[in-house]
C-alpha cells in the first residue's frame, strides 16, 4: 500500500549522497541534520516495502507479524544509534514525539484531508476501542517509571529504578506480544477494514531473495544516515536556538515517521479510513509497547549505561491528553474535517510550547 | 428562548440604583458586592433578548454566529473591567469558575429538575461528541501555558511565556472561528434539536434599532455595573473571609453566567435538552476558546500588563476532571435526575475545597 | 450467589486457630500475618452469606441496601482496627488498593478467565456507564482533599483540613444514599441482568435468627482476625523489606476483598458478565463513597486523631488512571480475554512500581 506515492519521494535518495558531503566539507550542523533527514524518508519506505513483499509469502499471521514489527525500524535504528551515543534523553524524546505526531498530526491530516473531500467518514468502531485502550495503557506504563523517578529522584534508588524499568520492559512485551496474538489470531475480525482490504496491491511482487536483501541494504542504510542525522542533532539545536527536546520531539520523530504518516494520510484522501487510522494508532502502539520496552533492553547490551523511561513530566501529560483527545475524537467510528482541524491544532500548540521552553 | 423567565427577574434592576447608592454610602463592601452582582443578572438577560432579536433579521448562520458570540458578553465585560484593575488572578478564577458553572453547575441542575418531571430525557448525541472533545482541546490549551508557566517560573522566561500565550491565543481563536465555520455552515445537521427548535418564540418581535439600542444601552450598563462589582470584590472577600480566587470562582463566575444558567434549566424542564446542553456546554467552550484567547489581546491594550493564561495548578486539575466527568455523564444521549445529582455534588465539593484554602 | 466456591474455602477456617497459636508462640511477623489474611477470606465470605440470607426476607429494595452496605464490611472492620491504631496512611493504602483491586485484578480476571472460555461476553452497557461516572466521582472527592493536603501542607491549615474532610463525607455519604435510593428506587431497570438474575440460588434458606446470629458470631471473628492482621502488619513490611504503603495497597486490600474478587471471577466463568461487573464496580464504589467518608466520621470517634483522605499522590493518580481504563476497556459492553490481559498487566505494573518504591 505505500507504493504509490513512491514515485514522489525517490528523488530524496539524493539525499544521501548531499548529506555525505556537506559531512566531509563540515558544514553548518542544521544542513547536514536535515539532509540527513530527507534521505531518511525513502529509505523508510524502502523498508516498509521489502517487508510488505516478505509478508506475502509469509501468509496473513506471519505477515502480519512482520509488518508490525519491522513497522517502526527506522525509528528504532535512529534510537539506538542515539542511545549508544548516550543521548538519552533525546531517544524519550523522539519515541515521545513520534507517538504525538502518529496520534495527532498523521491522524489529524489524515481527517483534514480525507473530510475536505468527503462530508463524513465511517470507520470501524471496534479496532478504535481497543487502540484507545492500548495506548491508555501505553501511557500509564510510561507514567509509571516517571513518576518513580519524580517520587525518589533524591533518595538515590537508581538501583531500584533499573530493576523497575527492566521487569516493566518484560511485561510490556510480553502484553505486546499476546497483542499480536489476540489481534492477528484469536480476535482478527475486530481489525477488518470494511472496504475489502488492499489484496489489488500485490501486482509488482518481488522474490524472496531480492525482498531480503532489500530489507538488509535499507536497514543498513538507515543506520549509516541515523549516525550522520544524530551527530549532527545536538549541534543544530545549538545553532537554531531549539531544546534538545524540541529537536527530539518534533524533527527526529517526524523523520522517524515520515513514511507511515503519509502512508495514513494516502489512505484517508482515498477514503480508506480503517487503515489509515491502523497505520497512525497501530504505529504509536508499536512504539510506545514494543519500541520503547525493547530500548531499555537494548540499552543494557549497547550503551553507555540502561535507558530508563523516565520522561519529564511535561511530556507525559502531553502524551495522556493527546491519547484522551485521540480516543475521544476518533471514538464514534466518523471522522470529518474538523476533527482534523482539532488534532492538528492540538499538536501545534504542544509544538509551541516545546519551541517556548528556554534551552537550559 | 429567555423571554419566558423575564417578569420573574425584572424587578432585579431595581438593584442598579440600589448598588449605586449603597457605594455613595460608603456601605460595607459585600452589600455593594452582591446589589451589583444582581443588578447583572437582568442587564445580561437583555444582552440575550437584543442579540436574539438582531439574530432573526440576519438568517441562520449570521444569526448563530451573533449569538455565539455574544453568549458570553457579560462575562467578557466583567473581564476586561477587571484586567485594566490589573486583577489577572481574579478574571482567570471567574474564567475558570464559570466553565465549571456552565458544566457543573447550569447542566446538573437541568438535569436534575428535568429528571424529577421526566424519567429519561433523550437529546443529540452528535453535538455532545463534538462538544466534548472541544471541552477537552479547550482544557489542554489552558494547561500548556499554566505547565509552561510552572516548570519555567524560576527562569525568567517572561519574554517567551507572554509570546507563547499570543501565539496560544490566536491559534485558538482561529480553530474557534473554524469551530463556528463547521457548526453553522458544513455540519449544521450535527447540532439540530430532536425536538424542532423554537421558531414559536418569535411572537415578540422587536425593530433593527430598537434591537441595536438595546443591545449598546444593556452593554453600557454592564460596564457599569461591571466597575462597581469588581471595584468591591477584593474588600467583599477580605471582610467575608474569603481568597479572592474562592470570590472569582464562586461569585463572579456565577453572576456573569446567570442568565444563561438559568435559561439552560428552563429548556431542561420543558424537556428541550438539546437546547439546555447546547446552551450549558456550548458557553464553557466559548469562554475558553474565544473569551479567554480574547482577553490576553485585549489585555495587551486595555491592561496594565500582558494576561497570560496561567491559571493556578488546582484550578486546571478541576477544569480538567469537570470536563471527563461532564462528558462522561452527558456522552450518551439520556439524562435523569442522579446525573443531575453527580454534576452538583462535584461543584459542590469544589466549592468547598476553594472556600476552605486558607486567604493568604 | 457466593455458595458456589463454599466447599473450595471452608477448609481456610483453620488458620484461625493457626494464627493464634502463632501468635502466642511468638512466631515471626509474616507467618501471623498471613495466617490472620487466609482465615479472613472464610469470615467475609460468612459475612457475605448471611447477609443475603437476610435479604431473602427483606424484599428487594431493602435486601439490595444491606447487600451493598454489608458488601464491604470487611474491609471496614479492618480498617477500623488499624484506625484505632492510628495508621492512617496504611488505611488509606488499603481503601486505595481495594479499588484497584476490583477494578484491575477483580474484573481483569473475570474477563481474562471468562474470555477464555467464551469467544466474546456481552453485558448492559448501561449499568457500566453509571458506575463509570460514579468511580470518576469517587476519584474526584479524592483528588479534592489530597490536592487540599498537597497545596496547603506547608501553611498550618489543619483545622481547615479536618473541616474540609468532614464535610466532604458528609456531602459523599448524601450522593451515596442518593445513589442506592437511584439504583434500587427510580431506576432499577439499568441494573438488570440481561441472563434473568440468581433465583435459583435461594435454596437452602436460613431462618432469620440464624442469619442474624451468623452475622453478629462473623463479624466478631473479622475483627476479631483483623486484630491480629492489623498488629502483625508493620513488623511483616520491615521483615520482608517492603513499604508499609506496598503491605496495605497489595496485601491488606486483596485480604479484604478476596471473597468480593472470587466471586466476580466465578461470575464471568459462568458467564453472567453483569453480575460479576456489578460485583466488581459497584464494591469499588462503595469503597470510595461509602466507606472511606464512613471511616472519616468513625475516626473522629474512635481514633487518635481524625483521618483525613489525603491520599499520596502518586496513589491518587494510579486510582484516576485506572478509573480511566477501567471505564474505556469495559465501556462497549463486550469483553474478551485480552480486555483481561490488559487490566491485570497494569495493576501489575502498579503493584512492581509501590514494591521497588524505597523503604523509608
Amino acid at each position: 500500500m505505500k507504493y504509490i506515492l513512491k514515485p514522489g519521494i525517490h528523488w530524496l535518495f539524493a539525499f544521501i549522497p548531499i548529506a555525505f558531503f556537506l559531512e566531509q566539507a563540515e558544514a553548518s550542523a542544521p544542513l547536514i541534520f536535515f539532509s540527513a533527514a530527507l534521505s531518511i524518508v525513502p529509505i523508510a519506505r524502502l523498508i516498509g516495502n521489502s517487508t510488505e513483499q516478505l509478508a506475502t509469502y509469509t501468509g496473513d499471521a506471519i505477515g502480519g507479524l512482520l509488518n508490525a514489527t519491522f513497522g517502526n525500524f527506522p525509528e528504532l535504528i535512529i534510537a539506538v544509534i542515539a542511545l549508544k551515543a548516550g543521548l538519552h534523553g533525546m531517544v524519550l524524546a523522539s519515541l515521545a514525539g513520534a507517538i504525538l505526531a502518529n496520534l495527532l498530526l498523521a491522524m489529524g491530516a489524515s481527517f483534514l484531508m480525507g473530510g475536505i473531500k468527503f462530508h463524513n467518514q465511517d470507520y470501524n468502531v471496534t479496532s478504535i476501542r481497543v487502540y484507545s485502550s492500548m495506548m491508555l495503557i501505553a501511557v500509564i506504563s510510561l507514567t509509571i517509571p516517571s513518576g518513580f523517578h519524580i517520587l525518589t529522584v533524591e533518595k538515590a534508588a537508581i538501583e531500584n529504578e533499573n530493576m523497575l524499568n527492566l521487569y516493566l520492559a518484560i511485561v510490556l512485551l510480553t502484553g505486546y506480544v499476546l497483542y499480536l496474538f489476540f489481534m492477528i489470531k484469536t480476535h482478527a475480525d475486530f481489525f477488518k477494514s470494511e472496504n475489502g482490504g488492499h489484496s489489488e496491491e500485490h501486482e509488482g511482487r518481488w522474490s524472496v531473495a531480492r525482498a531480503v536483501i532489500t530489507l538488509v541494504i535499507a536497514s543498513v542504510m538507515a543506520a549509516v544516515m541515523s549516525e550522520v542525522l544524530v551527530g549532527a542533532a545536538e549541534e543544530t539545536g545549538k545553532v537554531l536556538g531549539m531544546s534538545s527536546v524540541f529537536i527530539g520531539v518534533i524533527f527526529l520523530a517526524i523523520v522517524g515517521g515520515a513514511a507511515e504518516s503519509i502512508s495514513a494520510i494516502t489512505m484517508g484522501i482515498k477514503n480508506k479510513m480503517d487503515l489509515s487510522i491502523g497505520i497512525a494508532l497501530g504505529s504509536s502502539i508499536q512504539i510506545a509497547l514494543f519500541v520503547a520496552p525493547l530500548l531499555v533492553i537494548i540499552s543494557m547490551v549497547v550503551g553507555p549505561a540502561q535507558m530508563n523511561l523516565n520522561f519529564p513530566r511535561g511530556l507525559i501529560v502531553a502524551l495522556f491528553l493527546s491519547v484522551l483527545l485521540a480516543a475521544m475524537v476518533a471514538g464514534d467510528g466518523r471522522s470529518n474535517w474538523y476533527k482534523g482541524v482539532q488534532l492538528i491544532i492540538v499538536y501545534v500548540i504542544m509544538a509551541m510550547m516545546l519551541y517556548f521552553v528556554p534551552t537550559t
